[in-house]
C-alpha cells in the first residue's frame, strides 16, 4: 500500500462555511487531511495551503477531481515535498534590530541615518562598518546553465540560487542576494554587474553557460575591485581537488607526482585541471571532442591528448565530468587506477566495474558537493578583506577540505559548520599571507 | 555634568591579556566601561566594540590617548549611538527555514531543486508561488539626491537603503534589496534596472535627482511589467496629502473646493500637485523660481503663478516644499489659510508665526515622514499582483492614512502595523477594482 503526499493551494471566497465544503469534498473520497495553513487572507478571497494523504494516484485524481468541481473554489496547484518547501521562495531579508519606538526610527532611518551617510562620504571605507555591503555578495546567473538542465532562464533557474543564498547564510552568516539577468552577450553582463557593484562586497557568478563564462568572469576580475568567482569553475573544482586529495590518502598514492588525467573539459575540467596544476600535480593532461576546449586548456598550461583510451592509457589517477553516463569502457581501466567518475546522476563507469577492471579506488561524483567550497571561501576572502581570489587560496580551501575529512571518506558532511570554519580560516590565511608578500616584494 | 557616551572598535592581538591592558587604560583615566561586545575573532588579531562612558569631551580625548598610545592595539573608530546602531548594516538575508540534515540540503538544494526548477520552466508563473520574487523589491539608488544631502553617491547613501529595506521588513513583511548603481546616465540607469528586473516583483526608486528622475520612472513604469514608483515624488506626495486631509477635516475646510497653493516644485512639489488633482482638487497652482519645472507643472495640466506673494494672496490651503528656512514672510499669510511648511528641519514658517498672522491652521514636516507610505503601497500592489500604481492607489493610500489618524493629529503613528495594513488593504482593494474596470471596458 503506497501512500501519496501532496500539499493542495487551494483559494476560496473570504466567507466562512468554504473550507467546510473543501474538507468534506476531501473526505468523501477517503482523503486524509493533514496540515492546513492559511497562506493569504485577501480582500475577496483567502488562499490555503493544505496537505493531504491518499493511497493511490487513482484516488489523488478522484480527491483533485472533487475539489475541482466545488463551486466558486479555485484549485490553484498541486505540490510535493519538496515544491511545498519552496513555496514563498526560501530567503527572506530581515531588519537585525526591531524598531519600536520614534527614538529607534530616528536612529536607524531619519534624521539620524543622514549623520551616518556623512561619515561615509568623509570616509568613504566607513561603508565596510556602517553597511552591509562588506559581508554582502552577489549570486548573478543569466540563466544559461542552470544545474544539469542547461538554458532554462533566469527565474526557473532561481530555486538554485536561492538555494545558495539560504546556505551561504547558515553556514557563514553571508548574506547572500540573488541576480537574475535579462540579457543577451556577455558585455551585458559584465556591464549590468558592474553598474550593481557599489553594493556587494563580492560576486559568485552561477551556472553561466560555456564559453562566455570564461569571459565574463576574467573581466569582471580584471574590472572590479571585490573578489569574483564562478562557482561552476572554481567552486567545482576546490571540492573536486579535495575529493581527489581524500581518495590518493586512501589508496596511498601520491597525488603530486602522479598523472592525472581529466576527462571532460567544459567550464568544470577546465578548471579542476588549473587548480591540480596550482596544487602542484607534475602531470595533467586533458581530453575533451571540442578542439575549443582542447584549446584553452593549452593556453592555461595543460596538455591535452586526442582519445579517451590515450587518456586512460597514460593516467595514474582518472577524473570525469562529462555528464555521459557509461562513457568510461571496462576494459581501458588500467591495473592500479584511481577513478573519480563524477558526473550526477550517473556517472562514466559504475564502482563496481571500475573496481572489478582493476581500479585500486573508485567513486561517484554522489557526495561531491560544492557546497563545501563556496560559503567558506567567501567567508575567508571577505574576512581578509582582499580583492582577488587566488588559486592559492582555493588551494588552502580544498585542503582545508580534504583535512576534515574522515579516513576512508571523500569528503566531509557537507553541513558540518566545523569545516566552513576551516575552509575560511585556511582562505583568510593564505590571503593574509599574500598581502604580505606584496607589500615586501612589491 | 553631561555625560558623553561613545562606543570604540577596538583591534587587539589575540593573545589573552590584551583586553586587561584596554580596560585598566580606560579606568585610569575615570572612564567608566558598558558594553563589551566581541566583534571578531580573526587569526592574528579580535576585534571588540567597547562602549565607554565619561564627563567631559577633553576627558573622552584623554581617553582616546590612553588607547591609542597602547603598544600592539588599535583604536579603528570612535562612534556615537546612531553609528554603532548600523554597525555590520542594519539588514540580514536569512534562510526561512534551518537545513539541518542531508534530506533537508537535497529538498532546498541539489538534486531536489531541479523539480523546482523545471516547475517553473514550464509553467512561468509559477515562480510567483515557488521563489520569493513576487514579495522581493529592489530599492534603487544612483545616489545624486540622498536625503536633504544631495550628491553624493549611492554607497554613502546606503544607512538609508537599508533603513528602508528594514521597515518594508518590519512593517509588511516584503524583502528589499538595496541596489546601488554606479552609473551617470538616466539611461545607464534604465537600461541597468531592466536587465536585473527578473528578480523583483517591484522597483522603488530611492533619492534620485531632479530632473532625471521623471524620466527615468516614466520609462520604468511603460518599459517593466512591474509595478515602478519613486518614493521622493509619491510616496511623499501620499503622505502629503493624507496631512492635508487630516490638517482640512482640523479646520472645518473642504479641501476638494479649496484653492491649493503649492509651493516649490521640485520632484515632490510636483507629485503632490499631481496627487491633490487625482484626489479631486478642483484647483491646484504652483510656484517655482525654475521655469523648466513651472513648465513641467503645466505639462501635467497644473496652473502656475509667477510669485510668491500672487500664490500666498490667492490660496485657501498652502503647502511647502522648498527646504528655504523662513520662506514665507509673516506679511504674506492670509486670514483663515492653512499652511503646510514642510521642509525639514526648519520649516518656510514657523507655526507660531503663520497662526499669529491670522492662518487657521499651521504645521511644521517634523511628523510627516514619508514611512507611513511605502511600505504599505507596495504591500497592497504585491498582494493584488498588478502591473502599474495608479493614482487612484496612492489617493486610496492617502485616504486609508488620513482616515487612521486621531483628531486633532497630523498622521498617525508611523510605526503602527495597523495603519500600514489598512493602507495596504485600500490600494489593494483599489488595484482590484480598476483590474475589473479594465476587465470590463477594454
Amino acid at each position: 500500500m503506497s501512500n501519496i503526499i501532496r500539499t493542495l493551494m487551494i483559494q476560496t471566497p473570504s466567507v466562512p462555511g468554504n473550507l467546510g465544503r473543501v474538507a468534506t469534498a476531501i473526505g468523501r473520497v477517503g482523503g486524509d487531511i493533514g496540515e492546513v495553513e492559511t497562506v493569504k487572507v485577501g480582500h475577496n478571497y483567502t488562499r490555503r495551503s493544505i496537505t493531504v494523504q491518499v493511497e493511490s494516484e487513482e484516488q489523488l485524481e478522484e480527491l483533485l477531481d472533487a475539489v475541482r468541481s466545488l463551486d466558486g473554489i479555485t484549485l490553484h496547484t498541486v505540490s510535493d515535498e519538496v515544491l511545498h518547501a519552496h513555496e514563498g521562495g526560501k530567503i527572506q531579508m530581515k531588519s537585525k534590530m526591531k524598531i519600536e519606538t520614534l527614538a529607534d526610527l530616528r536612529r536607524v532611518y531619519t534624521p539620524g541615518v543622514a549623520n551616518v551617510c556623512m561619515a561615509i562620504k568623509e570616509q568613504p571605507e566607513k561603508a565596510k562598518i556602517y553597511t552591509s555591503i562588506s559581508n554582502t555578495v552577489a549570486v548573478v546567473t543569466d540563466g544559461t546553465a542552470i544545474l544539469g538542465l542547461g538554458n532554462i532562464g533566469p527565474v526557473a533557474g532561481m530555486p538554485v540560487m536561492e538555494g545558495k543564498a539560504a546556505l551561504f547564510d547558515q553556514l557563514t552568516n553571508i548574506n547572500a542576494i540573488p541576480i537574475l539577468l535579462d540579457v543577451n552577450s556577455p558585455e551585458e553582463i559584465i556591464q549590468t554587474v558592474k553598474n550593481i557593484s557599489p553594493g556587494f562586497g563580492g560576486i559568485l557568478l552561477e551556472d553561466i553557460g560555456s564559453p562566455h563564462c570564461f569571459e565574463v568572469e576574467e573581466r569582471l576580475k580584471k574590472e572590479l575591485d571585490i573578489p569574483v568567482m564562478h562557482d561552476d569553475q572554481h567552486g567545482t573544482a576546490v571540492v573536486t581537488l579535495a575529493a581527489a586529495i581524500s581518495a590518493c590518502r586512501s589508496a596511498g598514492v601520491n597525488l603530486k607526482q602522479a598523472r592525472v588525467g581529466q576527462i571532460g573539459l567544459g567550464a568544470a575540467g577546465i578548471a579542476i585541471c588549473r587548480m591540480l596544476m596550482a596544487y602542484g600535480v607534475e602531470s595533467v593532461v586533458g581530453a575533451d571532442k571540442s578542439e575549443e576546449a582542447k584549446d584553452r586548456l593549452r593556453s592555461y598550461g595543460g596538455e591535452t591528448v586526442d582519445s579517451l583510451e590515450e587518456l586512460m592509457e597514460q593516467s595514474d589517477i582518472v577524473i570525469a565530468t562529462t555528464g555521459v553516463p557509461g562513457l568510461i569502457k571496462k576494459e581501458w581501466v588500467q591495473k592500479g587506477q584511481i577513478i573519480l567518475a563524477l558526473s550526477n546522476p550517473k556517472p562514466e563507469i559504475e564502482q563496481e566495474d571500475a573496481l572489478e577492471a582493476g581500479a585500486i579506488y573508485a567513486t561517484d561524483g554522489r557526495s561531491v558537493n560544492n557546497v563545501l567550497g563556496f560559503p567558506g571561501i567567501f567567508r575567508g576572502v571577505l574576512n581578509a578583506g582582499v580583492r582577488d581570489i587566488t588559486h592559492k587560496m582555493l588551494v588552502a580551501a580544498a585542503e582545508a577540505i580534504a583535512n576534515s575529512t574522515k579516513p576512508g571518506d571523500l569528503v566531509p558532511h557537507p553541513l558540518n559548520v566545523n569545516v566552513h570554519e576551516a575552509v575560511a580560516e585556511a582562505v583568510e590565511r593564505a590571503a593574509v599571507q599574500s598581502d604580505v608578500k606584496k607589500n615586501v616584494y612589491q
